[in-house]
């Protein structure tokens, strides 16, 4: 059986929590970045994306200026941008949409090659950087753009151009060329969309050969990178005997644990997951689900956030996850929402769509202030505004969202992410329709059109109705998340026991439009304990309700957080649609330590009861900064 | 009332627990350090530092090599080689220290300079660059060695060559001459005990015009320091605008908060506590007691360590005290009883005595190995072998003692506290004798002449037998620890009540010889909590019994130590004498929690009990690496 994708134009969101998000997107975020690119926002760190652009098809004079992938952050905007006109045409972005396209194949060379950085400055040294230069992942996001675009519009300007560059590096790099490894995993990702949007197996192939060759020789970076001490290509130098860093040190096959850069790491899996699911290697998922019990049981955050330490941005050991010191790059957990959606395609299981509901509705929401407009790189799970973003070993963990950042790779990659959402709600078979998430659409599939509503993720009720069927018998499966207490699910108001499989509820019968399949179920408020080994959260809880996670700020908690304790009833209170955009706050009986002079002392600590508030963790530090923290002590 | 130091050569050091350790510092790491410095160790770093005397002495040919401080490991070496020959007569070595001293006498410039980096490498270069190459820094601590060798062998060899060495330093910077300050302070301590031991004023002049420039115009390094891109003179660049690094920020009068480097905080803060008690200098004496309290009572660790962060050895903000990335300098531990012993010269307070008991029991010595032969630089109060020493921000945090260093500070200045301890544990004034701690000895004031025997640090008795004394009236004042309950004191087998003064119990009386006081108190096992806002001991306890901060080890507790519990009754064992050297280990009853596969689970965490054992902290990884913890989770 074909697990397969809904193209996103059979599915219309209709969601209050997330149509209001993508709203931001299509008329905050998105307009915004473009201003960015194009360094019309004063005050915010210069972007100089276009420009490079422009110099690159010598329209404008001047020095290539950013980073060295600087290119894709016009590469994710116009994936962004396709998405939004998906969801809202809009004939003017679609023209200045088109404007981009034709500035780059300006910049094209004959052969194909497209790449400001080497263009404008090293014009003559193309391709003798994979490690750092990042050629290959530019490539691989532009990619992503020009199938976005097909797909949400129809056009191929973006997508011929794509075709021409992904012909070049199969030239330069496939079967009987080069045999070489790009420094920072993506463009596996952009060349399997490619070969789902075109169908040709030769962009397939050209991934697989980029995944099976990475970590055949450890030392292949180390012999291929050239010495230039006075170039730095990133703020850090690379280093090519760094080989965990970008995964290189094990045939990806062989991989068990997840180290290294956590964004290089998981854009790998995501392609590693495409392409089993694809091919049915077996041997590739294989070590698709090794990774993905490793980072999920061994090395994630409560919020999905990944990325132990900033050192690198990377993934440490097993069960080291510091909540101050966090590094969490809203990139890293995107990404894992792309691995997670990948890995639905092999096999549909409930642990799969968890991790996309805890990275949507936590990690990677986080990295967005509530008006879309700032942005976190990190996401830490506690701060304290005293070491915060200055002492040693905590500069990465800021207070507040930055209002853009000198590597902009995570804002565009939210908004993608949030723009096309309808991607990841829904995947059918030759006899299912799967639904992975609540979130309130309506999906035409081959087998049904479907009309879902719900209140999630506020409580747990969620309504499909039948709008159209197929004539004969196929199954509605229902990914009912791990978290629901006391599920009840009725078929035209009468109670029904459906068959259960690997998390999902799944209903098999002959439909009739109008058909309505109400489930409901519990969402208490959870208290969450860490694996003991977890030596930060030890004699702490974290307080989850439903698919969010929980945090406290100093803005509704005494300070300092670190003096609270929970004990006793903890309780949801009604929806508060004044706060903080409309959530659900917690209300739990705790302590407060009642505070003495000493440092140290041998009295019997005192406490006095309080009331603890919690709010969502996606929302904090959007009432100005303070102190934060999702783990709490417990008494 | 001028408190006096009782000279080290009047008091005999008998106490089982301290003479061990004195014992193997003068047979086994004063000659394992000298055969260092004369790079006779197969497998140990390499030092050089008497190659590079013999270099700039012009009898050998080569390369200077070591840290631009180098001299100053031979320096303290003598310190302690003096203290050694105190103890324990030994030809041989005074010898081999006149040779030493013989040596440094040929490389000594005509006027009276000395410095081998400069001689070798920068002949004309010297006092040009006072923020990093530690010229005076080296001065400093040769000047210590010479007041020493001459306060425990009356030879003025050394002696001398200091005085000619300060004289060219007085000339140059004092009243008159160039307004300087030193990079890292040490100078001043030198020169206050060439005041000392000379009684001459310019000395004392010169360390209180360096205390009082510091500071004066923050901007004098940025002014004063070279620029040379090409040469690094440490591991890491001193910045010249990071004032705050070296103290140089604020006028030390007017400092209220410890900050940047820790060592160079408390060399200064030792230097200004002797000046102050020299001078009877209130406003310097406000300013150190300001800077004692902010040290005890918002930034140091439960052992007695200071320093928060290795980046830059340096302290943080108050309360910022992360058991697992402390830095703990054990230099800056031996420094901390420095600065108490001054305090101690300006009031008898019990708080400095304290102090002292805290250092000296935990963190200064948990930088040797029991066997002397193995250090610490850094002393952390947790360590997990899974990151400790490798993950970042771990990597200093090392899970053995090393052999030695590469940037050999610690041990030596282990050796010369632990060698002169004898300086530290009573003084006088007019009228009364001070007994500071409980450490076995015999001593000879200008009062009395008395024997201490104690059952420190594992009981709580001492006895006090007055061998000879003045006919008229004097006070006996003992410091008793602030953690010693049911205290009883008896003169003669007959309980006395005597004054309470600042921590000391004083009796005033004609004494007799013969006179016997007995002092017992009980030492029951405490739980010490932290201030809440301590973030990283939220919910944690540690062990102490009397002076003795405990740990637990995974050695005799099941790992992890982040899975233990401590609940119910603590108490203390027998004394041990087969174990780690004799020790009174501490058993406790609690509760281990039972793993799970899961990282974050909704279910009732379940534990068992378990019986948890802790040991001194001081003795920590002496029986291979593993976990340690000081701070243990509570239920």
């Amino acid at each position: 059986m074909n697990i397969r994708e809904v193209p996103m134009n059979r599915v219309h969101i209709t969601d209050p929590f997330w149509s209001a998000r993508q709203r931001l997107m299509t008329d905050v975020t998105i307009p915004y970045m473009e201003k960015i690119l194009r360094d019309e926002v004063p005050g915010a760190a210069k972007s100089h994306a276009i420009s490079n652009f422009r110099m690159a098809a010598g329209e404008e004079t001047g020095m290539f200026y950013g980073m060295v992938f600087q290119d894709s952050d016009v590469a994710k905007w116009l994936e962004a941008a396709a998405y939004s006109l998906a969801l809202k045409p809009d004939a003017a972005l679609e023209s200045r949409v088109d404007d981009v396209v034709a500035l780059l194949s300006r910049c094209q060379q004959e052969d194909g090659y497209l790449n400001t950085y080497y263009t404008v400055r090293e014009p003559g040294n193309r391709w003798t950087n994979l490690l750092e230069c990042h050629e290959l992942y530019c490539a691989g996001h532009l990619i992503e753009a020009g199938a976005a675009l097909f797909e949400a519009t129809g056009k191929r300007n973006l997508l011929d151009l794509c075709i021409r560059l992904a012909d070049h590096i199969c030239q330069r790099f496939g079967e009987g060329g080069e045999e070489a490894i790009p420094g920072h995993q993506e463009i596996e990702i952009g060349l399997m969309r490619l070969y789902h949007a075109t169908g040709c197996e030769r962009y397939r192939d050209m991934a697989l050969r980029f995944l099976n060759l990475r970590g055949q020789d450890p030392q292949w970076f180390m012999k291929h990178t050239p010495k230039h001490p006075d170039i730095h290509y990133g703020d850090y130098d690379i280093l090519p005997e760094d080989t965990a860093y970008n995964q290189s040190d094990v045939p990806v096959r062989e991989q068990t644990v997840a180290r290294g850069h956590a964004v290089r790491q998981v854009y790998m899996l995501t392609a590693m997951a495409d392409a089993a699911a694809s091919t049915k290697d077996a041997e590739l998922l294989a070590a698709c689900e090794r990774m993905f019990d490793n980072i999920t049981q061994k090395q994630m955050y409560v919020t999905g956030a990944i990325g132990s330490t900033s050192h690198r941005e990377s993934f440490t050991v097993d069960y080291d996850l510091p909540a101050d010191r966090c590094y969490g790059e809203t990139c890293a957990s995107v990404a894992m929402c792309f691995f997670a959606r990948e890995m639905l395609r092999t096999k549909t299981y409930g642990r799969y769509a968890d991790l996309l509901e805890t990275e949507l509705f936590n990690a990677a929401l986080s990295g967005m202030q509530l008006d879309g407009q700032r942005f976190f790189y990190v996401n830490p799970l506690q701060v304290d505004p005293a070491v915060s973003g200055k002492a040693p070993g905590y500069q990465h963990v800021l207070p507040e969202r930055p209002q853009w950042h000198a590597c902009a790779c995570c804002p565009p990659n939210l908004a993608r992410l949030l723009t096309s959402l309808g991607k990841y709600l829904w995947s059918e078979d030759e006899s299912t329709v799967y639904s992975h998430l609540f979130a309130g659409s309506t999906v035409q599939t081959a087998l049904a059109e479907i009309a879902l509503t719900t209140e999630y993720p506020w409580n747990g009720k969620a309504s499909y109705v039948i709008e159209a069927c197929r004539a004969d018998a196929f199954a509605l499966a229902i990914h009912i998340p791990a978290h629901a207490k006391g599920l009840r699910v009725t078929l035209n108001g009468e109670e029904i026991k459906g068959e259960w499989r690997d998390g999902y509820f799944s209903i098999r019968r002959t439909w009739q439009p109008g058909d309505q399949v109400d489930v409901t179920f519990d969402m208490p408020v959870r208290r969450l304990h860490a694996h003991p080994r977890v030596r930060d959260c030890a004699g702490k809880a974290a307080l989850a309700r439903g698919p969010i996670v929980y945090c406290l700020e100093s803005e509704d908690n005494p300070a300092p957080l670190s003096g609270l304790y929970l004990s006793g009833r903890v309780e949801a209170l009604p929806y508060d649609p004044d706060l903080l955009g409309g959530v659900v706050p917690i209300r739990a009986e705790g302590f407060r330590r009642i505070e003495t002079d000493d440092l140290y002392s041998e009295a019997e600590p005192q406490y006095e009861p309080v009331t603890l508030t919690a709010i969502p963790y996606y929302a904090w530090t959007n009432r100005g900064p303070g102190e934060m923290t999702v783990w709490i002590n417990e008494k």
